[in-house]
């Protein structure tokens, strides 16, 4: 396995255990915007998807590339909403380091 | 594949599409007690734990009636805490139909 | 939540426990060409695709579109190997409606 | 979160991947025993069951325990199946790692 492969495997689930946990435990006891309809649904899509996408990557799936394209595009959206909160740059910088990894994966240049 | 295991099944299922759908959208856009910190992970929890026991009774496992002990717990606590919020009924029903059916599986009378 | 997409989730859901009880339980049973890698991924990553696109459209994802459009692609070509293998056509099936149904959320006509 | 439950959540995740990358690479590259029914099916209540025991300790759900017990067993099972085929004892560690944690975990020492 390429260590390409390896490191987007790791970001996919170092971004899913920092939105469960958000999504599960932080959001919640804080309230107000944190459980807004639109925040809360994204931090659950993201760590979804992420766990899918490691699942296909670990798999050494034929289409993990397709799947890291609409993974990154749910960490970007979903970093964003962090940023915009304030109190969630940690959870905002695993989504971004997960994106980042997903859009050179699905850029092709890792197999 | 017994009917009973086949119940079940459905009836994991069926809780989780309803606790999933409750918790990433009908609580957080009724908002107050449906996000409240026990609640909202209840929820979470419990479509995690039908996923898993339905995954394992698809897999036909020697240890799907442990799991389904376990899952039967979780629907009760589940089951109670949308029925104290008074509009989630529904989602209450697939709660106690899951754990029947479940507490039914772990009495070991199906395989 | 719309017809298509309540038919969407539920041809996903189809799927994927078709998919997973022919990976976990008919295949290595049966041995043989249903165990070559080729085809045992496929059927993992499908039934692990189905249940995220599942998951996303319960959560009415803005980013369902998006995961249809890979899922209706792992469809496609699990079915493809299972109508090679000849005993498997239950399964194709459903792999076949699963990807009609994602392919129809993917072009836009639903939401 | 205590040090513990970090370790076990860590442990059920590597033990995931580990399940996950040979029932889906390298037990169907191998064949033979790899691929037989038992062998096959318990690789991936494994991979389901550490994903799921992640997943509530993530959540800090109060049912944890009872789900890291059910874990502990499946882990317990697979590492003595993959012990009994000869070439794979880094799963097996990773099982008896997650094991250990669990039945930890399980008896109550954290929280």
């Amino acid at each position: 396995m390429s260590n390409e492969l390896n490191t987007c495997i790791q970001a996919c689930l170092d971004c899913y255990r920092s939105c469960q946990q958000m999504a599960a435990v932080h959001c919640p006891e804080v309230g107000g915007k944190h459980v807004e309809p639109d925040h809360l649904r994204l931090m659950l899509d993201c760590a979804e998807i992420c766990r899918a996408s490691a699942a296909l990557m670990i798999n050494q799936s034929p289409f993990h590339q397709q799947l890291c394209g609409v993974c990154a595009q749910i960490c970007r959206a979903c970093a964003e909403s962090c940023r915009a909160l304030g109190d969630m740059d940690e959870c905002a910088q695993a989504c971004e380091r997960c994106a980042e990894s997903c859009e050179r994966m699905a850029a092709g240049s890792a197999s």
